[in-house]
């Protein structure tokens, strides 16, 4: 069972109230290492076989119209999952 | 300038509604690959300076307390930004 791992994040020029929220928070809690923060999403598909090339093309292509705004955010990144990295 | 990224991830054992409407429209737009979607975060940190040991402690626990809820999600990685999947 093969899994992928698209990240989507919002553009720079954009404005991001998650992070603005978060890089507020972190001083505050005794975090004082940040300068700046942006929240984004992951998303985790699992296929029944391997992670072909056509796996991460129907992935990419899902990543830019299905899971992500085109207008106001990235697609980081479609890649095969590093077990290292991947959550269970 | 450093950056670290966190990856969060729903709990495998949590019902993730995001992921469950994901994997529901995904055949719909003939995107008909994929068996499971699940839906987690990524936040972007910066830093003033180099991703140090000491960056990348208090990076995760920052993560543990004000980025994730530890009753439903995991932290899946908390690494040095890889220039290669880093957004602008």
């Amino acid at each position: 069972m093969g899994r992928v791992v698209i990240d989507v994040m919002p553009k720079p020029e954009i404005l991001d109230p998650q992070g603005k929220a978060v890089v507020g928070a972190l001083p505050r809690l005794g975090f004082d290492l940040f300068t700046s923060v942006r929240q984004g999403k992951r998303f985790e598909l699992e296929v029944a076989g391997e992670v072909t090339p056509e796996v991460l093309a129907q992935a990419r292509r899902a990543a830019e119209t299905l899971l992500s705004n085109p207008v106001i955010e990235d697609v980081v990144s479609v890649r095969e999952a590093d077990p290292a990295e991947a959550s269970a």
